[in-house]
């Protein structure tokens, strides 16, 4: 079974990427968390799509399953969500051995995740990641948090899974518009790090946007190998990891002022994607076209490359309160190519301002 | 100064400890975490006394200074609690490099520890404990969290400072009753690793009632040492940590029965203390006499070693909730003499029932 392996100072963990292994789910979690009692949790509308199979698997592994399928989504990444899932937990009496398994998307293995952290200081945490963003991206590498009306994920932990399953096969039920998110993802890492990978989802777009199972295990694994990678350099975001931000200030930014829910993430991180390319260019870091192949591949995605935006100066603001400030001074990832990305301090005002218009519709 | 080293992997601290070092608390944590910014949350109550000082120690050391004196207490270590502090933390946008400076007892270390590990997923933390339980106990080693209805600290992080820093004088102008269940934690201390500070302590009473200078810097030189070194083997309380217990599960049971704030925290750690002393006479783990032993220093102190407590039943299950219970079973740190504990699974039933009816008043 193809598996990554996140090598952490003090802890380490596999990524397991297989057609089908959600049916295996309860032999895998018993693998690095034998224990009598377990937490599946997982968003409702996910749970009746693949829920009934994980729970299966999990009890036929022994466990005594404590199942919570709260409503979830973007705007219940809260703090009231966290506090209302530590009830059924508290309830069941679960023990600090006890495994919590996050059945779902992205915002589900942070809220979870968040809870698996702070639940009796923290109990073996497992997320079964079932969109292609969650897959990529948020379950592997150990940022778990909610939202505050001020930002997204301004709460939160750096808290590792001791496992990650992941089967592609899960995807065969995700909306479209969610799949192209999860390109999205896949298109920041490969800007950021491995431009064979950028070159090779411009000839197997259409594959992968017809679930071709041959062709999103390897994306999945590939793009796993590259968070991977920089997770195991700079777990804690003191350095490299940063580069993982690509399009994130913008997106977030965008995110935070045209309210949660209207764009998802992975749409806008695409136009995020956009505007710190052409900031790149803008700024003489990179040749100039590069945000033109970067627009055109996100286009052939479906995803969007220019939106309707908020007024200027409330985009401004809403990068200033982005985390990646430090000192008060805007940063950004830029692109010096496909495949190498740099922190930039100090992005001139301008350059910044263009690139907003950019994406503006 | 004297000062106490914590080396952990990943992390290592120091606990300084001098009569008179508040006024000098912005030096000592701009030597540690320097920022342009800092926040400083303190109780009212400690505010008044000791919050000016500090404060304007923060500022002439360079800080700009993020306040809040929050009304806090056990009933309010709570989620709803850490939730209101994060706000001004968001206004005044602090930075992942911005230290949190908790200046006040144990409830406010655990309460704004909690803040400080989940605030941008961790932030540096600064105890500065003002009362002697949170001195020689709870701003030492990293744990912190807040309570839910279900228990006391079931919800938290382990989460170590960047520094502590203990100024005995502060304890002038604790309230009596504070001191002696500080005196209870450092005879649990003294009871699970130092037979000689057991003496030492049965030999110095008087002077730590009267707040001698000298007598309470050695002592919690010698109490963070103990705590200091048991962190050192075992972070996150897998093996030798849980001997802190000691006392503990009768203590938190006897919390969670009587409503949280009828009695303090170190009252029910000395009854626990003499129930847990008296559980290891009855398990045959002791010589018959130490529980006397135990109660008559406790009792010297001004401590409660006899109290009204629920019905037997409620006790039972109330410990059962407690963190310290594996896979359903009772465990209990029991005593084979001053300076020496062992952690016990399967307590006998009837053993722990007798031990209950010995603090019943």
């Amino acid at each position: 079974m193809p598996r990554v392996r996140v090598t952490l100072p003090h802890h380490s963990y596999d990524v397991l990427i297989e057609p089908g292994v959600l049916a295996r789910l309860g032999e895998k979690v018993g693998e690095v968390a034998p224990h009598r009692r377990c937490a599946l949790i997982s968003e409702k509308q996910v749970f009746d799509l693949h829920g009934e199979a994980a729970l299966a698997s999990l009890r036929s592994a022994g466990f005594e399953v404590c199942l919570a399928t709260p409503e979830l989504g973007e705007e219940r990444k809260t703090l009231a969500t966290v506090a209302r899932l530590y009830e059924p937990l508290l309830d069941a009496k679960l023990e600090r051995g006890s495994p919590i398994v996050a059945l779902g998307g992205g915002v589900t293995g942070d809220t979870v995740g968040f809870v698996a952290a702070t639940y009796l200081r923290g109990v073996p945490f497992v997320q079964c990641p079932t969109t292609l963003l969650a897959m990529v991206d948020s379950s592997v590498g150990g940022k778990v948090g909610v939202n505050v009306p001020q930002g997204k994920n301004l709460i939160g932990a750096f808290y590792q899974p001791v496992r990650v399953v992941a089967d592609p096969l899960a995807l065969r039920t995700l909306p479209a518009r969610e799949l192209r998110c999860g390109l999205a993802e896949c298109v920041k890492h490969a800007l950021l790090g491995d431009a064979a990978l950028f070159e090779w989802m411009e000839s197997r777009v259409e594959a992968l946007l017809a679930l071709d199972a041959g062709a999103l295990t390897e994306l999945i694994e590939r793009n796993v190998r590259i968070k991977a990678n920089i997770v195991m350099q700079d777990e804690k975001e003191q350095g490299i990891r940063s580069h993982l931000n690509l399009g994130h200030t913008f997106g977030h930014a965008i995110e935070a002022t045209s309210g949660y829910g209207v764009l998802l993430h992975g749409e806008a991180v695409a136009l995020g994607l956009v505007a710190a390319a052409r900031a790149s260019e803008l700024a003489g870091r990179c040749a100039a076209g590069l945000a033109e192949r970067v627009r055109a591949l996100l286009g052939r995605i479906g995803l969007p490359v220019r939106s309707r935006l908020a007024p200027l100066p409330q985009l401004l603001e809403a990068m200033t309160l982005d985390k990646k400030v430090k000192d008060g001074a805007v940063r950004l990832v830029l692109l010096d190519a496909a495949g190498a990305a740099t922190v930039v301090r100090d992005v001139p005002a301008d350059v910044v301002e263009q690139a907003w218009e950019e994406i503006r519709a």
